[in-house]
């Protein structure tokens, strides 16, 4: 088959998608981390198979990212970090606790959760998110599809239209990448363009 | 500042930059990663930053993604998922050799190097790649900004033409994808995109 | 109570542990590693909670450690260092088969499997263990306790005989480190001693 | 050379160094590792090569092992489990600034440090502890060899007095288990060793 022609299409569909993002959702998870950082809330992120490094990616861009510059720091949480921790529980509990294990009693009222789920139907991310909501957590949900069980449970969603997991995962990467530059021009006064 | 109009104009030059990439280039390491799947080459992809989680992310959706349903499997190797030995080497000769130490007599002629370096001049990634070019490996450049030096000892380039790191990462992430559904099509005659 | 007198329990207890152990296991295990090392031989490795940890250790010590001064290298591979892999696994196929799918079409025959598990019965690290022999691989199980059903599937025995996690897994770190110790003399010529 | 004398050798002298603990500073560690859980202090734990994973296991050990049947819950943060941020601060800033980076603005008075280098010298280690020390934190020096720079800037040292590191890694990982099964029994009211 003619790998061009493909490649022209996956592209073209993301563009498609792109455009259709609601950028009130985005805006307003920006003021929700935004507020985050102001009170030093804890933040914490986590998702499945390639969401894992998804997860990981943002802690870095927030964590050293936006906050190298500030004094006041970003507090995220990657839950797929440690994987002792991950298998550990996945083990004795089951793989359906990994995350909801990794906020019993840590998470607190006014914290913020990034639940990632193309599907939204991941039972693991599912668990960890009604564990936290009854805390008092602010649930932002990160979704593709039709953004499952995740959507209807979150306070607010990042949602990529579209029945394909890839461009789903693509555009959960530029969310990251979006909000890190649009808040280290808010609040380090610097622009991710560079001249 | 206004959220919304800095998330959309973020938005705009994403789509800008997608608009300009290069299908050629994305079409002829769609046909590399073929003939090294069907020749079981290795491939080692690495990479800085955020470009961690991406090389991690790359060998999951081949290794597991695209190889689930296939008889022969990709053969990806990510050179930063060993935490110990990326902080020994770091810590033992020094962080511009944690690449290089880890091709060292074991990448041979006709393996697939695929660097990641948005700058193109991370000095860890050009030592791995200059010796992994004498050893007779094919470099694919993964690069944003105007490519650095590594465009230039690439023997194929994946480039973001961009002058922000950000942009670039999400780039490079959608290489993968793109690429993944690509191949999820030729190769197990699978569509990424659901009824 | 006493955190002293508790210490000291615990050293003691691991001292008798380490008198029991089976030198002549030990031994054999470095003669089919230094087999492997000769015939350039995979070695695959995984475990469950903080055995993920020992695993990766391992790799950093025998990949970077042993191999450093060494022409040809040893070819270690951790099935817990891709997070997004074994999330991938674990949410698609289940966490059962987290191991055995990285071996899939991979593990060929007389190369080595080093399978961590203390009680000797993880489910994950069974169906991994299986797979592998049925292919020809040569089992090195790992374990503590009474050695549970991997002990039956392996080839050779590396157990600590004692009903406790902690001084299990203290065992696994040594043996780590002691057959370490050991190539370093026998293949590099360096002391572990220094001066 | 003889497997199995060596072997034996190893365990001979990993016996010596076991029965030459400090038992003092082991328990002292308890001490504070049960005020710091009491006060939900953070404890930050980082090392290099294979300590690595070393502290990473602590984490697990701690976050998850003991705290898993209490209330309250012991509060780790492994320095060394986001590549992406080791990465892109050693990219960025120097390989000598991973850990500091890390903590700058988050580490506060009474936290807890625990350092882990077996040389005692290593100098992204000593920086990072030179500042928590100035921020006011309690700092556990995991030394072996003669116990390096770190030794005097630490305010209770867990020592392994051998010029071996793999014996120094040996005991560092077994200081994590002892620790972990007094705690379990002192505060979990559960016991290691198993009927």
């Amino acid at each position: 088959m003619d790998h061009e022609k493909l490649a022209d299409e996956y592209i073209r569909k993301e563009i498609e998608v792109l455009q259709s993002l609601d950028r009130k959702s985005i805006a307003k998870a920006l003021d929700k981390l935004t507020e985050a950082w102001e009170n030093e809330r804890d933040i914490y992120i986590f998702g499945n198979g390639g969401s894992s490094a998804t997860a990981s990616h943002f802690e870095n861009d927030f964590n050293k990212g936006v906050s190298e510059p500030l004094e006041k720091k970003f507090r995220f949480h990657c839950l797929n970090d440690n994987m002792s921790t991950v298998m550990a529980v996945a083990n004795d509990l089951g793989f359906e606790e990994v995350f909801r294990f990794q906020l019993v009693n840590r998470v607190k009222k006014d914290d913020i959760i990034m639940a990632i789920s193309g599907s939204g139907n991941s039972k693991n991310v599912l668990n960890a998110v009604e564990y936290a909501k009854e805390r008092g957590a602010y649930i932002i949900g990160i979704t593709g599809y039709n953004g499952g069980k995740l959507m209807g449970l979150s306070d607010l969603n990042l949602h990529a239209d579209i029945n394909s997991m890839q461009i789903t995962e693509d555009i959960h990467m530029m969310f990251d990448h979006l909000m890190m530059s649009v808040l280290y021009k808010t609040l380090c006064g610097k622009d991710h363009m560079q001249a």
